[in-house]
């Protein structure tokens, strides 16, 4: 008889990630704070304010609060209605264990499909996070967007 | 001396996911239907058709045989010479366990090169398979490619 | 207590991959030579260069020292610096086990961001590698970066 092989924490945590790009391409964005930790933090930020340690990104949440009402906004706005994301992850990998969890970079790519047809590259870069377990689940403590591009979209209103 | 670990079924599927898109982007064709089960559904669809189960899709083929009979008329209509596909899979996640197989969702995007150079996105989306295991082979019962544009380039004839 | 599993020599591989990718997008060419083996063979090649086992590619270097050279002409006529790439890779397959190693080929696509903002799909094609282990250590001893386009950038400088 097999034995269920342990589980890689590699393995589980791609499965966190593809289970967070599912949330959002599918636009199921009132799912999405469950992702985080209750203390965490989320932005998106430019290779250049990453690198220079800027204290503000183009967006930033801190706590899962402030995530939650970026939501409602959202939905009260809404704009992405009109658009349609697909992630794209590969090159995943551990930096190192920290702050009792595991401090992961993964390039990404998200293509944006409009209503109208029109379908681009939206944005490119990496995510750095700090994936910790609470409870045996895989939650993100942060997660850091670094986007490619210092020009950013204006209907970058999705979380990335 | 160091036994072979049993291979995850994670790792099993990505692997039929690798063989199958290096068939299609090598021109391989002739090798696509035995990706398949006999008894098998392939289909192209957009993501209005598949939200709303709507019965026909871009291509629907029922069937290894169908499967064939597609390839066939593509040879003769001699289109795919003018263009290569290249898959970018990722994100892939094992939803659940039925009628004796996996439902597996992947995120996908295609990248078409055409002989004069130019180079797009021609397609993303997620495909939505059913796999089963038949003689310890993978096979696909059910591979829907759900594209997230609504308006489809004509010259979509190869496979997805 | 529960063992390290031991580790699956894909996953080392796409690990491999990985570093190699992270250190070209993030413009530290000068440790890239160190992914390969002192006697290695690095090239950049069409489709059709590639099939048709043309002797000369786009880009050619024989052993670890003309990769460094290479890297040396880089910095000096400073082309990197206006852009930034993004390595996706995915669909990775072992195809065999020659030479003492493994031969490996893996879809890619290179996403490219200019200063000014522009983002296209650079380049878009398949690697064809031999990894071999040298003293506890995963290594290219031969990486073929097969593009699917004919037409090539003038700005191909950086390493793909």
């Amino acid at each position: 008889m097999a034995e269920r092989v342990e589980e890689r924490i590699e393995d589980r945590i791609e499965r966190l990630m593809a289970d967070y790009a599912e949330c959002i391409d599918e636009g199921r964005l009132e799912e999405w704070p469950a992702f985080f930790a209750e203390k965490c933090l989320y932005r998106i930020i430019t290779r250049e304010g990453y690198r220079n340690k800027w204290p503000a990104g183009i967006m930033t949440c801190e706590g899962r609060g402030m995530i939650s009402d970026r939501i409602l906004s959202l939905r009260r706005a809404n704009i992405f209605e009109a658009q349609i994301y697909r992630h794209l992850t590969s090159c995943m990998r551990i930096k190192s264990e920290e702050q009792g969890g595991w401090r992961v970079h993964t390039n990404f790519a998200v293509i944006r499909t409009m209503r109208t047809g029109e379908m681009i590259v939206f944005v490119a870069g990496f995510y750095d996070d700090l994936v910790i377990e609470q409870d045996g689940k895989l939650l993100y403590r942060e997660r850091s967007a670094v986007l490619d591009s210092e020009r950013i979209d204006t209907l970058l209103a999705i979380p990335v």
